[in-house]
């Protein structure tokens, strides 16, 4: 028996988000277990690092499989990507000791959100940048960054909605390494690492980063919030085509 | 009367282009033209500062139109947005002189053109860069770029098929003032700026390039190619989605 470890990019538009669900929804690891079948002959299943929302893009996610095939790595990914529609490309394949596991050795992931911030919406890259018209202060932005960054319960954070893994509600304390936002010309970009994140902690964090940005929540207030534990209706979800996985890290 | 200029960005992926044609074919300037009608009820004609061909895509491409509208600067943008597709974004207008014209008054044109150069085939900007699968040498298509720089007869990069417009066959001498090869990771970024560019002529380079790269044409034969004075069989042309139109200069 061999494990194979491969690194993934999709454009997440036209997926409902990366776990299989129901049979008519279109996902990605639903496309790329049909792809292995195709290849293998046999039902394969594969195992994400974690799930992305519907419409959440990836750069370097990390899933794994099993099989007893002899199939060389570099044929395993030109197998793949001649089987699999065009919004997945398979990057990287290698044998990884029988005990990995994409999900549960995961040691810390980096999503991007880029956010369009001019008068006029985004074109070329709607699909993957959230457009905001309105003004946004970056330094405010970083001055409330700076209140969510290292070792901290983010039990404030996390969606509460019933679509939230219940797997995920128990232990909500979570270390964000790094939270960085540049600005390029209009495009302003959050780039976030982290052990781990709760169900929709990303898009909760920039959804607050972008209140602060206009000004209608003070950078201090976002200690406030964080401490009280709970999901604030003060604050929206960021939209999910605004965001990348962009790395795995073992 | 007034004379206003616009500044557009376009995803060129669902257009047959810029200039148009047939009735039933999308084209740039058809659709911007049908808002103009919307918002000022009577047909206005655009004159863009260059055609692009079809799948190409702009981040600032320039045209212009008269009209008597009072109407100010800030809200022509926002009408025409509000009243165009999602792949037409309009950056911004301004008040011209009378006397104005998009093309004629161009100064300069910049277009980048973008490679993918990996062993897996792209997908998250899939629309927006070829991709190139054999490994380039970048240095060989940083000499073949120098042979092409300054003022030169551009005859042997002009496209002969039937389509090319008639008007720009005569005098086929240009001045390429940046010809910029970057590399960032996987991907390369070709940078062309000159005072003007024959009929596919940037596709053409970039083809030339590409050969370069592969090492199946030398560095030292472009200049030899170009000085043949007439379109070699030897490169191909490269495909239309890879290019973008940056900025025209006035």
């Amino acid at each position: 028996m061999r494990n194979i470890k491969l690194t993934i990019e999709y454009d997440g538009t036209k997926f409902c988000g990366w776990q299989i669900q129901a049979p008519n929804r279109r996902t990605v690891q639903g496309e790329i277990e049909k792809a292995l079948k195709k290849i293998f002959h046999h039902p394969t299943k594969l195992f994400g690092s974690g799930r992305t929302d519907s419409g959440v893009h990836a750069l370097g996610q990390v899933a794994n499989f099993q099989t007893v095939s002899p199939l060389a790595t570099a044929a395993i990914v030109k197998a793949l990507n001649a089987n699999l529609p065009e919004d997945i490309s398979i990057l990287n394949a290698v044998d990884v000791p029988l005990d990995f596991h994409a999900q549960f050795n995961a040691k810390r992931k980096t999503y991007r959100y880029i956010i369009l911030n001019r008068k006029s919406r985004g074109c070329v890259r709607r699909q993957y940048e959230f457009y905001c018209s309105f003004p946004l202060d970056i330094q405010a932005m970083r001055k409330a960054a700076q209140c969510l960054k290292g070792r901290k319960d983010f039990r404030s954070f996390m969606a509460t909605d019933p679509a939230a893994p219940k797997d995920k509600c128990k232990d909500t304390v979570r270390h964000i390494y790094r939270l960085q936002i540049k600005k390029q010309n209009d495009t302003i970009f959050v780039d976030i690492e982290a052990n781990g994140f709760l169900y929709k902690m990303v898009r909760n964090i920039v959804g607050i980063l972008l209140e602060t940005g206009k000004k209608k929540i003070l950078p201090n207030q976002v200690s406030r919030i964080l401490s009280a534990q709970s999901r604030q209706a003060s604050f929206s979800t960021a939209p999910a085509h605004g965001l990348t996985l962009i790395k795995v890290n073992y």
